[in-house]
């Protein structure tokens, strides 16, 4: 049975762009598995398979229902042991939680502040109220200020990505020769904002871009068969 | 027959204080072998094991001489690999860069600026000379004037150190349940500062510093044998 991705979008259902379910459908694809993205607007997440979950991604696997997108991967992993691993054994499993929270703490928040009134020029009216009261409580002061300053610490966040950039002196991915789950964390945050904003942060020739190109490239495309934002 | 550390030390031969050859020491620790430390202050280094190596660690394992803290560590991974594992798998090696990486590019410019003066004090007359040079080349300025600023620059330090703290929130070690590699990286940096400085970087109840104490008792508690600088 095909499984089902809850996945967070705007007003164009066609356009998954959290950078969380990302994560999950590479991740159902690194396994092969066939799923069907469920659109999921902001002000639906609380209805998602009966309103236990906060956040999307959530996946329905047969009787199963899981969120969270380490947890998924933990699950897909268990689940299906025969199909390509997205950990490699139990240290790249463990590492992995390093890089999510490398990339939680390191990418994201200056991805999330100069994408934000990109996020929400995109979302449907009544999400855009949604987003506007939640966001502007965790930022303390109105969304459309946010943003204002993104170019000021752009070098500041290119900076931050050295430790990935100087990474990919040695190795392809993160995962080594291949791609692995970790991959898909920071991949996930970089396809977030390459499918909700125009903004471009990585420089022509930053191998970090060169990387995020190859995962675009993988599993038929998946990445890429969402268009950049213009 | 005992392996060979080449480690590097000041005038203190009992106190071997590089970061890379305490990343050795753990990991030969970890794979349960029998080795020797062989003192090697800097202007020795050249002429270690036929001067082929510019840095140590270096070690000798019977025929085979090996150097670079991560070589060893893949070294021994494939040597002994019925003894414990240093990565868990392909993707806990694979990861091992990035944390490595992110080590080096994070961890080490803070120590290694703050405690300079300390290194420098504690080298023996022709070492202070050698890395007086070197270390005004790398700095472009007096070794005196490079850690002046530490205490500015403490706080914004301990920030950096947030993924690993937060992923502590999740799993007590680098490498999930138990220690791998990977923990020996990053603790082979604040051993470093352990023992060739006192200056104080963590605050006492951070969460880096349980770690780091969980990594000094590992292996009998190798890692205490060198006491804390005073």
């Amino acid at each position: 049975m095909t499984i089902l991705l809850y996945d967070l979008v705007g007003s164009d259902p066609a356009r998954p762009f959290s950078p969380h379910c990302w994560k999950a459908a590479f991740a159902l694809a690194h396994k092969g598995l066939a799923f069907e993205s469920v659109p999921t607007p902001f002000t639906a997440v609380k209805g998602v398979e009966g309103g236990v979950f906060g956040t999307v991604p959530v996946i329905r696997d047969g009787e199963r229902v899981v969120g969270d997108s380490f947890a998924i991967a933990l699950y897909l992993e268990e689940t299906y042991p025969d199909r390509p691993s997205l950990f490699a054994g139990e240290g790249g499993k463990a590492a992995s939680r390093f890089i999510e929270r490398w990339s939680q703490l390191t990418v994201h928040p200056f991805l999330g502040a100069a994408a934000l009134m990109d996020i929400h020029d995109r979302l449907a009216p009544e999400d855009q109220a949604h987003f506007r009261t939640t966001r502007e409580a965790r930022f303390g002061r109105p969304i459309e200020d946010v943003p204002a300053d993104r170019d000021s610490h752009l070098q500041g966040f290119r900076a931050k990505l050295e430790p990935l950039r100087s990474m990919l002196t040695y190795q392809p991915f993160i995962g080594g020769d291949r791609p692995l789950f970790a991959d898909y964390i920071v991949a996930g945050a970089f396809q977030w904002l390459r499918v909700i904003s125009p903004y471009k942060v990585l420089a022509d020739d930053d191998p970090v871009g060169v990387w995020f190109e190859r995962c675009l490239d993988l599993h038929g495309g998946l990445g890429r068969r969402v268009s950049a934002a213009a």
